[in-house]
């Protein structure tokens, strides 16, 4: 089934406290986790609540990361919404269940943009 | 099945070239959805790709509404995550649909962050 993107939805539960409600770090966490996965990143925004959480989002050529965290539950909602087949989203997920010191993770992939136009899809166009 | 968020997941399909390729008219349309929804937002990162497309997101108080658009297949990837039960998201579904001129839209909706923690679950701090 040929679609344009893949988007990964990730559950992190356990997480360490002190690391998903610093919104510095989980910024950069997230942003290293675009550079393991080979995307490239266009611009984040990252956002602390009072008195705890953080939200951002990352921009990324092939789409977008997303991170909204909860350290009052130990809980962190991830998506990783990529185009392509050059992005290795398994790194990015692992590297953040280790950061995050999550222990336990529940994870559903779907696919984006699945046409049938009678035509072969590029998510981007071709030559570029 | 108490949740902290919901997260709507849209594929808008056979939409308007022009519309959807003009990324300033995205981001206002993006905004207006939001403030349709009862959403208030933080802050917005659209980027315009070269020769179409655009990307972005708006984090706002209760999660973040991203958008990706591929006007050459006349599809949209909208997201809807939005936390507590106040926000309208199906007002700013309805207001993109016809903003984008889309004539065929898929929806899927997800819980997000479902915790089996034996308290009340709290989007936000209670008081606050």
């Amino acid at each position: 089934m040929n679609a344009l993107g893949k988007h990964v939805i990730a559950e992190f539960y356990e997480c360490d406290y002190e690391t998903i409600n610093n919104h510095e770090l989980v910024e950069d966490i997230m942003l290293k986790s675009v550079d393991l996965s080979g995307a490239t990143t266009i611009k984040s925004v990252f956002h602390r609540f009072s008195p705890y959480g953080v939200s951002g989002v990352v921009v990324v050529s092939e789409s977008h990361f997303a991170i909204h965290t909860w350290p009052e539950y130990g809980y962190c909602a991830v998506d990783v919404f990529t185009c392509g087949d050059l992005i290795d989203n398994q790194a990015a997920l692992d590297y953040l269940k280790e950061k995050f010191g999550s222990k336990n993770v529940s994870v559903v992939e779907m696919k984006r943009g699945v046409l049938n136009l009678g035509v072969d899809l590029h998510h981007k166009p071709v030559g570029n």
